[in-house]
């Protein structure tokens, strides 16, 4: 379920304010509550800065209003810097002076006890109440460095440091960390539009800003650092527009790991939610998830360049062999194909360059490329004209001596072409560096962090649409609504394997032919219909319990065996019933639905039999996915190696079983007020299609 | 297979020469021949140096000899700066005149053409004959920090640039990536002993120098950079050597991937060698492995500091509670261990914390620490009396205003405990972090970084011993001899599975029940006499045959069932034999030798079945492997939860499993010459015990 895409006017306000009201101004710029009006003034702010404060008739040389309501003109911000127990007073203030959005950078609301949760909840009660929107409270505001609007007290700023500007927006959940990779990145050269931190998010939550930032013409790609997602629909909804407009958004979601997710749950209100999920979103929407700040920033690096890579071929040109081997291990690492050259590309390579280089790709210039800095322009120019050089990276160290003929070759090669290219420059006085990053050429120290940036460029140029799923068709309604009163009216909220598989099977799941039977005598009949093998279950209506208490019989043949093992089945409990079921075979899979806490339903697959126990290896999307997104789940699976049939096996019918896997998630969809959560555990497939042998259903 | 462990006293000399003598020398100092004597003069080399020029009567302001033969006293070290075509002889001069060891620079070698390969054997062979020990050719020579020992013309010196000494030693088969790699390092603080690059290495290896520099007192941590393994033996012997001195050996070898593998078989002369070999040996002789220049660099900055964790748990303290976060699941990934602190000690904690941090571990210290930076030296006092915390890493950033305050608490932490502590300070000036590591204290921008590094501390502190094989008693080597001898008679290379299957069990590896038989008759008697179910097999000698022709029948177990199946097996070839043998069940794992080109005969080991083909998982070991050994390659496997018994069955018997490999282990060992391969598939284990169900060698 996604949400809403057109984002709130008061945020675009926000993001582009042509005049900020300060709540609580101070006279003194180095307060918390005077820095801000400090900082715009440092640095020029563009619009109307209009302090206020009762007590005082300039604030840092700046007219001062004693209340909001007596302020003319529009008033696109408010910066509220008043204790937590004044703010939500301000923002009924602001609210009736018409101020769109304000930020509340007092800390005291929910992260520090029970008392600052009830007034945090007073203040998400009268934004709903009166449409004001909130960044914060417990945040350090927000900057927009194209107008200096500077509504923030970070210490990011500190010194005689001068932000740099670029097409890239962060927002932050955390203050802190948010800030320092704010500061790390400036110092690699990447330029900001904006940064926006969000803190205790008791209204405006990060997804719902990067749906406004997505939307401005500046802003073309977008970061965000995630310690939990609130609104699992919204992140979808601004995911699919960042799809559209083709704007990547880079993502650091901490809690990945068992424990890190127990210390997020810790740290934070913030719901770490189940990590898995937040990785298949990524998947199936084209975010580019960073494992952390390193890679958040090699990714940003390259992504500013704003080009897009055709393929997944990397040519890389090194004055050390060695660089390039270990180049093409870490891109290998990174999903990128590091073949060969055509022999008669190799060929024209090895003109250019010395017998004991090496023209095949990686392409060894040799450190003879120290003496003849000219023989990187000819390289090059081979480089970018060989038609299978999706991506290009350059190989380089030291060689401060030879630094302006080398990145003269590069800027020449760069601007002839519109494939990414890059540079790792290891080693050295640093200044080539800065000087390839001035000209806006991506530029690594290591080759390693050089290819998870490449590889995730590819990875985004080359990713697949968002689903676009379609309803089937031949669900039978009737079925699904009998099956759901039928449980309702009996109280019950377990489904037995029988309404279960019939639940699926409405939604055109294929299941295994089964007949109840409510005696031995029953059970001989549904064989004979059913044809040998059979199994015989006892229908139990609470997952598991029926291996629990040895209530299955497999490969029965005969009308005796059958017999047999009804008859002890029945012996296990009073009343009860059996399901007779046709025996299947084929590669096991689960297929489930569960609940996220952020996300709503989600689909759950892995593997089933010997792989699941051994591999715990499992995918989950979002729901509905279409037929292709499911595929990509399955073939996503570390042991999908056995889709391709091993032992002499044909290759197993994936579109069957992706197909069933869609249809799940519908159903996954349509019931999600209702389904609390289901299993199909096995769901076989073979060379010829899917069978479901087992499903066990609870409603909520 | 290990080499020779006591260096070379011509190693000891070079690695700290009293003396060195530049053949070649010239008087400009900018030229390669002439930048040696350059950089000896600008750091004041401590010893005597000798340049020997016939056309001149001084080299740069020193007085030069016309020929080696007319110097006096002893000379430790040559440094041939002459062209390819003069080293031969310049070598004999060496020789001739007493000298140990020489450098040579020059290229033009076998990494040119076949006519440099030619005379690279030339080389070969003059250092063979006289015992004059060579560094190179093709290489940039060595440089000792301490006596300022600058027998090298590496461009890494240009500039003002003062090299930093330290514990670290730095052996590169690359020159230019090893120089960008030693740049780097440089400027990330960490402090160098000595710098080798090897380059074609006609004679000196990269292990055999490790091999005399890990002797070394002033060295505490070994560097190399691996483009091939020459020497596996070498190799194998300083990595004991190392482990008993507790020197780590950082390792990077290229070509890790095939992409990778595939570059550096045509970029150098270097055997790529099988990577997984080498995966083996670092696991089974405690080297740390870096993924590339990074983890590189990463790790030498933590093992400059000389400490050693107790345990794998880490104690975060942190200002932002997210980056806390981030750490913990890079310390996950790492293999460290993020459990939260015992009630008691939460408690202590949270007396000198923010009510709204979080005392769990990873402590949030909130960014109240900027204007309470206090509170860092208290938290750390509790951080380092708790004594769960084995490894303890503090984030901080930006903050530079309040650097000195965390720095004193840091230091102070520091100095009054053994136990490994890190900083990463995130972002700002960066002033503080050379501050710390000014202190010695090793310091991160990135908190994946410094959990890489951390993980390879713990793991490197926690090594295992390396092997310790001792043979078993019990071979029966006259079984052994016999076959052999029956193989080599009829001029076979292949066993047939009753052969290789006696093979083995005479080396003690437990074998299913089997006979022999020439028609159905005896394959009944012989079923009979093992007990049903059998199987019946054609006895081939070649690999894998058997089953291309359907010479394979299971689970037979009536006589009838055994006659006509040996019957049929009797009908696909003229004069087949047949096994007749013992059926039985277990998880299946397959353990093979095969031969490495740099480390000889190795065992590998996989799991069976389905796994096998979804998984590709295997591992490599030098032989002889100890039980010990052979455990932990069994239990590295990815798909190793299968030994704890899936779906209800007891745990494997890996006791068993790994004396079955250990045993396979010394048969490699002691047949090196004469086996070329041996494949057991499977061997199957159970809760009980192993049993060999398929076994073929082939022999060299």
């Amino acid at each position: 379920m996604e949400g809403n895409t057109a984002p709130d006017p008061a945020i675009h306000r926000m993001l582009h304010p042509r005049s900020i009201a300060i709540l609580g101004a101070s006279n003194d710029p180095l307060k918390l509550s005077g820095r801000a009006i400090a900082l715009m003034k440092r640095f020029g702010y563009t619009g109307r800065l209009l302090p206020i404060n009762p007590a005082r008739e300039q604030v840092q040389g700046l007219p001062a209003h004693p209340r909001l309501a007596e302020v003319d003109g529009e008033i696109d911000l408010a910066m509220i810097t008043l204790p937590a127990d004044q703010v939500v007073e301000a923002v009924r203030d602001c609210a009736q002076r018409g101020v769109p959005a304000a930020i509340v950078g007092a800390a005291g609301f929910a992260e520090l006890d029970e008392q600052g949760a009830l007034l945090q909840q007073q203040l998400v009660d009268v934004a709903a109440e009166t449409g004001t929107r909130l960044l914060g409270p417990n945040c350090l505001g927000m900057f927009s460095l194209r107008d200096k609007a500077m509504a923030t007290f970070t210490s990011a700023m500190d010194g005689d440091f001068t932000p740099r500007e670029g097409p890239l927006a962060f927002v932050s959940q955390s203050g802190a960390f948010g800030t320092f990779i704010f500061s790390a990145a400036q110092h690699a050269g990447i330029g900001i539009s904006h940064f926006l931190n969000t803190g205790n998010e008791a209204d405006l939550s990060v997804a719902e800003l990067l749906g406004g930032l997505v939307e401005l013409d500046e802003v073309h790609a977008l970061m965000a650092y995630l310690e939990g997602v609130h609104d699992g629909p919204e992140l979808l909804a601004v995911a699919r527009r960042a799809h559209e407009l083709d704007k990547p958004i880079l993502a650091v979601k901490v809690g990945r790991s068992d424990a890190g997710a127990r210390a997020a749950a810790s740290h934070t209100a913030s719901l770490a939610g189940e990590d898995a999920v937040f990785d298949g979103v990524v998947r199936q929407f084209g975010v580019v998830r960073a494992d952390g700040m390193d890679q958040l920033l090699g990714a940003a690096m390259i992504f500013a360049g704003g080009r897009r890579a055709r393929g997944e071929q990397l040519t890389t040109l090194s004055l050390s062999g060695g660089a390039g081997v270990l180049m093409a291990d870490a891109a290998s690492r990174h999903g990128l194909d590091v073949a060969a050259w055509e022999p008669e590309w190799q060929h024209r390579m090895a003109e250019v360059i010395p017998a004991f280089g090496s023209p095949r790709n990686p392409v060894d210039l040799t450190a003879n490329l120290i003496s003849d800095p000219g023989m990187l322009r000819r390289a090059l120019q081979i480089a970018v004209e060989h038609p299978g050089s999706d991506l290009i990276a350059v190989l380089l160290g030291n060689a401060d001596h030879a630094a302006d003929e080398l990145i003269g070759a590069i800027e020449h090669a760069y601007r002839s072409t519109d494939r990414p290219l890059v540079v790792v420059w290891t080693g050295g006085s640093g200044r080539p560096r800065e000087r390839l990053r001035e000209l806006g050429i991506p530029c690594f120290t290591d080759p390693g962090r050089a290819a998870a940036a490449l590889g995730a460029l590819a990875g985004y140029s080359l990713r697949p649409a968002p689903p676009s799923p379609q309803r089937p068709p031949d669900v039978d309604h009737k079925v699904v609504r009998a099956i759901l009163c039928e449980a309702r009216d009996h109280g019950r909220r377990h489904l037995d394997e029988h309404e279960s598989s019939r639940l699926i099977a409405a939604y055109g799941v294929p299941c295994a032919g089964a007949f109840t039977a409510k005696d031995p005598h029953g059970a001989v009949a549904a064989a004979r219909e059913l044809g040998a093998p059979v199994a015989v279950k006892v229908l139990s209506r609470s997952i598991g319990h029926k291996s629990d208490v040895g209530g299955v019989r497999l490969g029965l043949r005969t009308d005796a065996e059958v017999r047999s093992a009804a008859e002890d089945l029945m012996d296990l409990e009073p009343d009860v019933r059996l399901l007779v079921q046709r025996m299947s075979t084929g590669t096991e899979l689960i297929v489930g639905i569960k609940r996220d806490p952020a996300f709503g339903p989600v689909v759950v697959v892995g593997l089933g039999g010997v792989l699941v126990e051994v591999l715990a290896d499992s995918r989950a999307g979002v729901v509905p996915l279409d037929a292709a997104s499911a595929k990509r789940l399955l073939t996503s699976l570390r042991g999908s190696g056995i889709f391709a049939g091993i032992r002499g096996q044909a290759p197993r019918d994936l579109d069957a079983a992706a197909d069933a896997v869609a249809r799940v998630s519908w159903l996954a969809h349509d019931l999600a007020d209702e389904l609390e959560e289901l299993d199909v555990n096995p769901l076989l497939v073979d060379d010829r299609g899917v069978v479901a042998v087992d499903c066990l259903a609870v409603l909520r």
